[in-house]
Formats: C-alpha cells, sequence, structure tokens
C-alpha cells in the first residue's frame, strides 16, 4: 500500500532526510533514508530490514564520506562522539540493493554537516568508495513514481543517459535531470548551504592527545 | 489464554509499563511493553521472543529518544551509565512487526523520565526514525479488544483514520481517539508531567571531560 | 532416570540453590536452579542446556533484581565486580519456557544478599520486567513431583489458584501453597534474613568516580 | 585406533593433566583433559571438538572453582592474568557429555594449584555449580578401559554405586574405587600437597585497587 | 553489462585504486580494488559482496603489509589510527577467489604510502603470506579483457608464463607482460614514487609508551 | 596442480615458514605453513580455508608456546603486542585434521625467536596441550611427496615408527627420519640457533606495571 504522503518530501526542516527512488516487482517507489545522530562513541546502526548489499552500501558511503572529512568541513571527532543510525521505513518490508547509495551518502552528509537538503528532489545511482557513481535500472519505472509523488529534480548517473533517452518524452516533463559522474557533485546539488533550525552543536570527549605527523 | 488482568493497565505506578495492541490470526490482543533501568554502562536488552523488525522498531525508537534527550530534559549520561530491558510478556510467545513502535517509544519515554504513563490509554502504530507516526494494520480487531479490557484512550496514526470510519460506531463508544502524525504528539498525549513515586535520582561516573564544540 | 536425591533441597547451608517445578512429557519433575558468583567484570554466564526462552527469563530476572538493588540492600557495584554464573543440572538435559522465571530470581536474589533459602520449598511461575508473576502450566504434575520429594511449601502465582481448585484435595494434603502476584512476596517468602555460613564479603575496584544527579 | 600409551598418565610431572573415562558405542576408552596457563589477560580457550554440553561442563567447572578460589589458596587474580586452555586429545575426534565434569575441575584445580596430580588415577562423573557430583552411564565399560589401561584408582559419585554392585567382582579386582558427593572429595582424593617441578610463579598485574566492603 | 569506463583506470590521481582483472563463466572482465582510509581506530572495513577466500586473501595482504611496514616507509602507528575500508564495484556482483591478492596488496600499498599507482597497468596473482606470488587461472579471458580496456602493462606470476606461451602471438601484441615471483617487484613495478595530489598527512594518538626490546 | 616449487624449502632466509606433509585423496602433498608477526596488540588471524579441527590444532599449539615462553626465551610481552597471523597456501584448497600440529608449532616458534628454520626438513604430526606429540595417517603417501620434493629430512612421531617399519626400504633411502614423543624434540631438531637476516627487535608498550607473586 502507499503508506507515504508529499508533505513528507517537501520538508527539509529535518537533516538527514532524503528522498530515493526504488524499483520492485510492482513498479517504481518513493522511499526515505532518514539519518540520526545521538551522543556516543561512533557505533553505526543499520535498520529497515536491509539485505547485505544494501548494508554495504551504507559502509562505503559512510567510509566515504569520513576520508573526506576535511573537506566537507567536518570535524573528523564526531565520529567517535556521535553515534549514527541510518533507518529505512517501511521497517517490516525487506530493501536490497547498491542503488540507495547516493541516497544514503546524501543523508548522512546533511545530518553530519546539518545542512538542509533541497527540496522536491529525489535520485538513485551507487556509489563506490572512490566515490565514482554508477548506473543503476529500472529508471523508467523510478521516474514515474518520482512523477506521481511530486518530485521536481532528480539525480542520476551520468551512465544512465541512454535509459532516458529511450523513455518518451511526455513522461520526463516537469522533471529536471542532474546526470552526475561523482558523489561531489551529488552533495552540491543535494545540500543547501543553509543549516536546519535546530542544527546540533557537536561537543567532544577530550582524552585523546593528538601528536606526530609523516 | 487471556493471561492478562485488568487491574495491572489501570495501575500507573511503575514507570516504563505502556499498554500496546496486537493482532494475531485469532484476532486483537492487549499487550504490554515494560521497560527498566539499572546501573551499568549503556547496555540494551530485549526480551520476550521478539522477531528482527520488532527489534529493529525499539533500536529505531531508542534512537529518536536518544537524538531528542535534551527537548525531553533527558540528561544524555543516563544513557551510557544505565542498561536498557525491554521486555514484552508473555516470554514464551513469538512476536514480531513494526506496529508496538510508539508503544515502545512511550515505555522508554517514560522510564528515562521517571513520569508516569496516563490511564486506561492504548496506542498501535509504526515510528521512524525522524519521529514521523505510521499507519498500521488489525485496527478493527485491536479496537474491540481494547474495549474488552476497559481501555478509555487510544492513540492512532492520522492515517488510520479510514480504518476507524469503516467501523460500525457502535463499538467505537466509549473510547476516544487520538490521531497523530508525530511522536512528539504521542509523548505529549501518553505521558503525564507527574513523576512516578520513588523516582529514581540519576548519578553518573564522572570519567569524562567534555570540550571544543564546531 | 531419578538422579537427584532428598537431601539436596534439604540443605539450605549454599546460598543461591532454589527448588523449581518442571512439567514434561513424562510428569512433573523437581529441578534446581543454582547461582554462582566469582570475583569478575560482570559476566553472566548461563548453562545447563537452556533454551532461549529460559535465557531471556534469567536475563529478565537480573534486570529486575539490577533495577531493584537498592531496595534488596544491595550495593549495585556487586553487579560489575563479580561474575554470575546460573546453572541448571542435569548437564545433558534440554531445557525451556518461561516457568523458572521466580526460580531464578530467587536464586540470584538468595546468592546476592547471600540470604539463606527457606527449607523444602518449591516454587514455578513467570515473571515479568516489572516483577509481576505470572501463570504457568502443569500444576498437577508438579505437585505430585514435589510431594513425592518431600516438599511442604509451594509458590505459585495467584492466577494458578483454578489450577488448584481442580484438583483432588488428597493431592493436596501436606503442602501449604503460597498464592502471589508479585516477586516481592516471592522473595519474602523464600529468603529468610539470615545469611548463610561462610557468606561472601563483597569486595570491590575502586576506579569510578561518581557525581551528578537529575 | 589406540593412540595413548600407558606411561602418559603414569607421569604426573606437568600440572593440569588429569585422566578420565569415556563411553562410546565402542566401549570404554580413556582420556585425557590438559589443561594450561600462560600470561594473558583470563581468556577461556577449548578445543579438541568438544560438544556443547562438554564446554558447558568446563565452565560450570571453572566457574565453581573461581567462587572457591579463596578455600584453594588460589589468589583470585591470577583468573584475569592468565589464559586458561583446556583441551582434549585427539584434536580430531568430536567429544561430548557431562560426565567429564569431575575430570576437567581437577586438571584446572591443578593447573592453577600447581599441585601434583595423583598417579594411575582416573574419574568420571558430573559436576554442578555447587560442587555436587552427579552418577553418570557406562560403568562398566569405563572400568574395562581402566583396567587395561593400568589405572589402580577410580572416582565415582556415590550414585554410581548401584553400577558397581552389577558388576562382576573379577572385573573390579585391582582396582580401589572412591565414592564421593562432592567436588571437594574429588580434589581432596586427586591432587597432592606437592607442587609440580618447575611450577609457575605468578604474577600480576597491579592496575587496580580494591576497597569498601558491605 | 558493461559499467566501467576506460577513463578510470587511466586516473591515478586518487591512491589505493587499483586495476585487477577477474574471470567468470562468461569470460573475463576488469574490476577495481578501491582502498580508502579515515581516521579511526585501525578498523578493517570489507564489502562489495567479497567470499571468503577473496576476504583472507585480503587479510593476508593487509598482515604482509604490517609486517614489512618498515621496509616499505609506512609508520606503524598509521595502522591502529586509521580504519582500512576496501571495496570492490559493483556492489550487487558477489566475488570470490584468491587470484585477486596481489592487487589487494597493491591498493592498500598505494593507501598507505599515497603514491600514485602506474597508468593503464592490470594484475592478477595470489599472494602468500611471505610474500610469495602464486599462478591463477583464466589468464587468456584475463588478457583479452585487459586489452578491450585499453590496458598496456600485465602483472602476472612467473609461473603462468606457460599460460601465455599457448596464446596466440596477436593476441598479446601491445601489452607488456612483467612476471614476478615476490610482491615486492609487484610493489615496485606498480607504485610510483610520486604522490598523489592532496595526500593525506597522517597524525597520531600519542597514548602509548614504548620502551624496551629484545 | 602442482604449484608449489623446490627451491622455496630450500630457502630458510624467512622466519617462520615451515613445511608440513598432507594427505589427501589423491595423494601426499608437500604443504607450507607461514607464519607472521606485525605490531600489533596480540590478535590472532588464520586464513587458508582452513576446518575447525585445524584452527583448534593452531590455538593448541599457539597455548603451548605461550606457556613454554620463559624456556624458549620469548618475551611474553611480545603476545600482547604483536599480531600473530598463521597462512597456508594454497588460499582456495580447503584443509583440516590435526596433522599439521607439530608443523604450526614450529613455524610460529621460529616467526618469535626469529631462528631460522632448518633446510630440506619436513614433519606431519598432532600435537596436544602439554607437548605430546601423537601419530598420524598417510605416512607412506606423505614420505613419497616429500621425496619427490628434495626433502632431506622428515620429523614423524615415534608412534608412526611402525608405519614406517611396512613401507618399503626403497623409498626411504635419501631421507632421515626423526622419530619422536614431545614437540621440545621437534623444535630441537627443526630450529636453528642462528637467528633469520633482518630479524626483527621487538619492541613494548610500556602501560603495565607487574608486582606481587604467591
Ligand atoms: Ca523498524
Ligand atoms: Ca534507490
Ligand atoms: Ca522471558
Ligand atoms: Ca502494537
Ligand atoms: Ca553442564
Ligand atoms: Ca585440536
Ligand atoms: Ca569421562
Ligand atoms: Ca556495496
Ligand atoms: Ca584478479
Ligand atoms: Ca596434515
Ligand atoms: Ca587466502
Ligand atoms: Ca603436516
Amino acid at each position: 500500500g502507499e503508506v507515504f504522503d508529499k508533505e513528507l518530501y517537501q520538508d527539509n526542516s529535518v537533516p538527514g532526510v532524503v528522498t530515493g527512488l526504488a524499483w520492485t516487482s510492482v513498479g517504481g517507489e518513493i522511499l526515505f533514508i532518514e539519518a540520526s545522530l545521538s551522543k556516543g562513541k561512533g557505533k553505526l546502526t543499520l535498520s529497515g530490514q536491509l539485505g547485505e548489499v544494501m548494508k554495504e552500501s551504507a559502509m562505503t558511503a559512510l567510509s566515504y564520506l569520513r576520508s573526506k572529512a576535511d573537506k566537507l568541513g567536518i570535524d573528523h571527532r564526531v565520529f567517535d562522539n556521535y553515534d549514527l543510525h541510518i533507518h529505512v521505513p517501511a521497517g517490516a518490508v525487506p530493501k536490497d540493493g547498491p542503488s540507495a547509495g547516493i541516497t544514503i551518502l546524501t543523508a548522512i552528509a546533511s545530518v553530519y554537516t546539518q545542512r538542509k537538503v533541497r527540496n522536491r528532489l529525489a535520485m538513485t545511482g551507487e556509489i563506490t568508495l572512490r566515490g565514482k557513481v554508477m548506473p543503476v535500472g529500472g529508471i523508467k519505472e523510478k521516474i514515474l513514481a518520482a512523477k506521481r509523488a511530486g518530485i521536481t529534480d532528480i539525480i542520476l548517473c551520468n551512465k544512465n543517459r541512454k535509459d532516458l533517452e529511450e523513455i518518451d518524452d511526455s513522461y520526463l516533463k516537469g522533471i529536471t535531470f542532474h546526470l552526475v559522474d561523482h558523489v561531489q557533485e551529488v552533495i552540491q546539488l543535494a545540500l543547501l548551504d543553509e543549516l536546519v533550525d535546530d542544527s546540533i552543536s557537536f561537543t567532544f570527549d577530550n582524552q585523546r592527545v593528538t601528536s606526530g605527523d609523516c
């Protein structure tokens, strides 16, 4: 059944919530990646009946973000001082596959930077550890689902361009497509400079002394 | 068999005990979510033969609560200095599904704030990590079970409104329905301002020095 | 085969040993819950081929006890400074179910308080996390086994009263039944004020500094 | 095949090696429990393709010993500062059951006290956590195996006395039977006061400060 | 489908990305090993649906590198202060076998030294813990895949020389083969002296005091 | 296929590499046990698709070595300050059984002492925790494999002497057999006094203060 409501992905007041596009045997669907932080010791929790490939996708997204923390203006101590939870409703529906990679990456980038996510934007694409975006399947069905839901901007892998060309133009009207090769482009497109209201002021334990270099 | 007694959910002297509504092949049923804290290191224990989806529901509820600790007046050190146990009697009956989400959330909110739970109140609904309440099934059967048990107030997801409309009014008499979209509403409805008698005075280890921000 | 001997449960010189009542396909049986402590770091070990439900029962009993440590006069540091082992002989016989709940609770209450367990007493009943005692099955068979073994007092859940009424009075003669609703009653009935001989003097590591409250 | 040699169990120069009696589909057999300690952090390793019941037996034996450390003159710090390994050759032969309980207990008592094990002694019997010795099966076959191997003393549970009475006296000649109820008797019979040559001088890390009592 | 693009393995601006050669039921294929580091505590993460043998290959490569850290000019503190992630796209495709051993070794050597990987180079070969390179199968198919992809240099085990001799010369034209016995040769061939742009300046926690020797 | 080359086991410049003898359905085979150390915290890694019995063999060998560290001149701090990896090529071939016990023991004794392993030596035999060497099967096939490979010395368990007597003398010519009862003999035969070139100078963290004894 259709359990999501339009208002949801038009609301970007909460950090860490990003709209993805899934493809199941019965067609395309909107899904949400939710990421949240709480004071802790750096534990990662994944929930929403995620399969093994999707869990690896999340770990890959997190590793990419951590390795690029400096460039994104993220204090690396946040990774050890806050627990990260990634949840994908609905909780009882099994989900798998690598196509939520860029969506997960965007959700955790938003929650760690506390930057707002662009409105009415959806995305689908696999990521690799070096940040490359890779093409995924079910593009036509995903676009139809996005349209039904009022989405106006979709981020796809550049290599999915040929899938767009095979779709009748009437289906594409009203949506702006952003074709990308690298997750840096995804973040630039998806995250606003503006912070969310009530953004977290991260605080850290001060136990470690750092020194040396090479 | 019917192993629960009415007196139980009319007694809110114990924190962390909240009445839920379950739906099995043989009809609706009352169930209790029990949460308790003991001095420890932040370990989470789940018992009562809970399935994987229900465990994830509990983790999602806990993450939501931890990320909103400040707003709920919970000192975040309590999460590291006390162990949390969530149990769902009867111990030998397998249980699963996401519909106890708001019930679990309310139970742990009560035990961490030591606030009393409202009398004769039951609830059913899935939660997501950002606090959204989602609709669940078996509404009619659950309401019948609640009535038999003397419940006077039921919290449901706003999107379950259509299920109510399909039920004959005679069944709904005597129960006040609270339709909600967000768990903040659930907490406001379910938790009294009054603390339980003999409420815990939380104490903390003082080992960490906090500093810095971003 | 019958491997237990009468003298055993007439001997309460050892703390942490409590007589329970089990119900198998071949009738009722006496069993013993053994709990012991040794200097350690708070590890819990369960042995005796216990099934998942029985293990959860033990964890629930322990959580209840820990959350009520103050009321029972137990210094909470004992939970972190001693390892707890719960064993149920015979070691090769698989056991499961929630009905040993109050027996396990009594065994660990005895070992943490070093109080003697009442002589010739047996018990059966599920516990919940808030300390409620719940009814269990096989009452008739369990009573017969207790009689054969020389038991004079049996603790049951109040809700098992109807099972007693269905048993011919001749079977009940010579046994005093204690019907309870809450584990506080169980502890009061089962534990003597007197400490065992050679009771442990608990000692603690002194590493943590406690402070603050809320 | 017969892979053990007589000289072995006539040599008690090594601590922690005790002769047990096993019973398989093809008759009785001698087996050896080997226990060794090495500087570490209190890790327990079990090897020799041991089944779940036998592993629980070992944990029960260890818990008993730890809880009685004072009485046996064992400095409790040794449990945290040395790793314990229990191995049962032959390494490729699966073994299970509770009957090696007292043999394992004796092996680890020897290695922690560095006391010699009595010569030409074998034993078989289950232990419980409070130190009770329980009867086991296959007594006749085990005795025959012990005789073939030159054993002169066998420790059995008192409740196995009836098994002895059913065996023709000619089979029992030349062996002294020690019937026991409690593991304290086993230790007294099996361990000599004399330490092994080259006994370990235990040393401890000195990080913890102990204080308080109750 | 063909999801890789040529430009990728001609770009060595990113450290830790090395081109391997895989052999599946449908022929040879190019694959990429991606390794990345982020500030952490030395955790190893493997992703990309790797089978058990391939995971062991990665652990063997890492152990080799760690044991030779001094010779490669790697400060050993980097292993405890940075987390290593190894990912092999595409994320949903299961992969197994030992033949990526030298490719993984090269990827992690690059990321720990921040040295550039040689352009248009591919490799295939098992490694052992002492650094020996062992021959692998599917050489002909792998070479064809490399040619299609524009590879100009291939590293193989010396013992795969006979496989080359069985291939028609026309297939080998345009590719330089480097036959090696030891991973030291692989590293010398594959890693340039030049560091990548924006190379990481490793920093370390300073908690440990080192002393003594033997 | 035959993937090993003669030169390998004639080269003892690398510590921790020892030649073993395996017996498969297709005859005897040479195999290598590789052990390596890297600065760490005492982690043990086993790879090469080892079965459960072979892993237990490795743990038994390591426990024996640790418990005899003083006698072998090994500073016990090395076990906590270095990670040990044991690998058995070829990486994709499953291996199991206890017969590599003495080979593994010799490999780790070499790597912890940095002593050279004797040239052209192979061995096969199970070990027990007290250091006893036990006989193994497939002796004839193993000897043939050793001869083909240029081995000149073989260590066997004394109890395998009868297997030698059943082999035609022509097969034994050119090989010296060393029949042993205890691993001390194995170490004495297999390890040279000479250290390897570039032997590791072990260094230790200095965090622990040791005191007391018994
Ligand atoms: Ca869920
Ligand atoms: Ca998607
Ligand atoms: Ca339970
Ligand atoms: Ca419910
Ligand atoms: Ca047992
Ligand atoms: Ca073994
Ligand atoms: Ca035995
Ligand atoms: Ca992936
Ligand atoms: Ca490859
Ligand atoms: Ca072998
Ligand atoms: Ca491998
Ligand atoms: Ca071997």
